[in-house]
């Protein structure tokens, strides 16, 4: 029964960026109603509802499973070798739009609680939070959770959900990184004959040589004081950071350093994400443009602080540059010492029988931060999830091995025993 | 009778980049005929004829004019006050499409042509060659001059026209910069998530760094043996380098350095036209794109040649950038001790009463120094025009003083008189 439910799920189409996803509420309300779990779904200010569940047992510990019900678009459809609404398997793999990202990691984990409240094995209670809004960015998730706190404290917070990592043994993350984006704008008065290069100023120019002081071809970013808070990572927290060198290099292309794992985790970055000045068609045109601009993403760790480095990247930008912020997301990171990642790595290798591998800290950025701070709650882990390296998240023939979907269901009770014997 | 003329010619389309200008040709070759000089169209691989037009006086010095009959196209039509095609005389001045560049020029200086020889004051052979594509980039220029470097051989070319400069004395230019247009670019394998910046390449900011080495914030070109062929100006040249900076600074919309004339002739320069990478749309995307393109265009003065700096850029780019050539034309400079020189400052001088403005080359470039080289000849000026600062060339608007259309055709007069004398 467990795939035949989770197919139905998969059926219905919530792409929020299409503003769909209410029906799909609907669809788990129902099914945990059914299930004997209280739930309800919660219209807040974002388009599509949460849904806010809890079963009580009674328990001095709670935990809070987050997960998202909504969908990236399915585009471009013929890509996909199969209809990404019509759950197809193959191979051992199971194909569909969001079966990755993240309606079977939701489904996984729903299924196996529901199995042991009616074996009455569970012994800690369950709340759930799940979001529509997930894959255009969360918005108005902090209102959300401030608006909600007291529904949805807890004492652990389990993320949306990661399966197997790239050396196909299991990853858990304890953490993100966090952003600060902005955009640096160079203007003249007018675009100018080139002719007069000798005389004007050149905005191109002017953001090339600020960028040049910025960063080093190494990478170190060239900002006062930019790395006084970074948290290094210890030798233990190196310890679980396994990888697989040779798929990373396929997957991107290229070539990477020995300590790919770490640096990937580790360091605060700064990113041109894209750059533009002047003429950029085909052929030659002899032009000074008055304008010039670069848009750059600021990767943080723990514990910087997005306004802390925008106060300190405003210090030194020209006088004449303008700026203009575009995203500032704090990063997180959960202990390695705490109670959620212990129960988190021992359930794991229980289930998996090899040690996983555990990301201290995500290489990209979610609103993990946000949970921690208003939940107030620095017990948060990701895992328990269903998908791995080669899922397709978020592109075409989006698929999961179906194997990794009942052992999602074991992971989810084993963590359950593990955090009961805290 | 002038003016009537003019009006005629300046009512017919001549956009060459319309495929436009046999007309225009035709009526010039008429009217060449009709006043008893010998010419012919010339249909040689451009898509608009040349002119070629001969008056032979038995002297033992020929002077060849050279204009062009097509101009640019004139949109956007709606910024326009009047009709393009229908020269409007107001204000003193004279509106229409090409009356500055370059139908004024060529009908100025015919006509006054025309008169002396009328008058039997012609002295000195005078040769014609109008071209039909001056305004698309004057695509077989060289091959058109070698195949006629016979029938176009002279003493002295009279380039196509410059009529009073930004502070209105006579404007004198006796050469051009030469251009080295390249394009460059880095390529990687594909675009990634910009959580991968800590450990791939990112080539945006890798032609950062190397254009950063490219050119100092001063504007000096750091490439080595780049100035060494530079000819730097004499103090003789400078003393005729006047120049209206407050003109200038309205003009270009920002403050110029005090010796802004001199440098903006004498210096050779490293251009950023246009550079390109990654998400340039709005808001923020974070990605490290694959592709980063930059556009660069260096002036050169006499004596760098174009290809031995495309030689030395060439072992300095990094050995993975692609470089493409967009464009290689030679500066040329005339001597300023040279016949042509004098006559053309002297005859300047009678006429407007003031000492011109001698420019040892244009800002800008232009295939003069093809002329130089093919036909063998190094006394070219430019003067005898019938623009303005004020004459939005290649513009709506497009405009000339109706006086200054007198001005030109004493000045090519005068200048005939003064070659005679040498």
């Amino acid at each position: 029964m467990d795939l035949e439910d989770l197919y139905e799920f998969l059926k219905i189409d919530t792409t929020s960026a299409k503003g769909k996803g209410e029906e799909g509420a609907k669809f788990i309300l129902d099914y945990m109603k059914d299930n004997g779990i209280e739930a309800e779904l919660v219209k807040h200010k974002a388009i599509n509802p949460y849904i806010i569940g809890e079963i009580n047992v009674n328990s001095n510990k709670t935990l809070l499973i987050y997960n998202h019900y909504d969908v990236q678009p399915a585009e471009p459809l013929d890509k996909w070798n199969t209809n990404p609404f019509k759950p197809v398997e193959k191979d051992g793999k199971i194909f569909a739009r969001g079966i990755a990202d993240d309606k079977g990691s939701l489904m996984a984990r729903l299924q196996a609680i529901i199995e042991l409240m009616k074996e009455r094995k569970l012994k800690i209670n369950i709340k759930f939070v799940y979001e529509g809004v997930e894959e255009i960015g969360s918005p108005y998730i902090e209102d959300f959770l401030s608006d909600y706190k007291d529904r949805l404290s807890s004492n652990y917070v389990l993320w949306e959900g990661s399966g197997r990592g790239p050396d196909d043994s299991p990853e858990i993350v304890l953490g993100v990184k966090g952003l600060l984006y902005v955009e640096l704008r160079v203007r003249t008065e007018k675009d100018l004959h080139s002719m007069y290069a000798p005389i004007v100023r050149n905005p191109a120019w002017e953001l090339v040589y600020f960028l040049n002081t910025l960063r080093t071809p190494e990478g170190k970013v060239n900002i006062k004081g930019f790395y006084d808070k970074v948290k290094w990572l210890s030798n233990e927290e190196k310890k679980y950071l396994k990888g697989d060198r040779k798929g990373m290099e396929k997957a991107l292309g290229q070539e990477v350093p020995d300590d790919f794992m770490i640096r990937v985790v580790e360091n605060p970055t700064c990113n041109i994400d894209g750059i533009n000045s002047g003429y950029t068609g085909e052929g030659s045109k002899t032009v000074i443009s008055s304008y010039a601009f670069v848009k750059l993403d600021f990767r943080l760790v723990p514990d910087q602080d997005p306004i802390e480095i925008l106060d300190k990247l405003n210090s030194i930008i020209p006088s004449n540059f303008e700026i203009k912020v575009l995203g500032k997301v704090k990063p997180y990171r959960t202990s390695l010492k705490s109670e959620i990642a212990k129960a988190i790595i021992n359930s794991a290798k229980k289930v998996y029988g090899e040690d996983p591998t555990v990301l201290p800290n995500s290489p990209g950025t979610g609103p993990m931060e946000a949970f921690a701070r208003i939940l107030n709650n620095n017990q948060i882990a990701d895992g328990v999830g269903v998908d791995n390296a080669g899922s397709n998240i978020h592109s075409f023939n989006e698929n999961i091995k179906k194997e990794d979907y009942f052992k999602a269901k074991e992971w989810m009770k084993e963590l359950l025993f593990e955090l009961e014997n805290f």
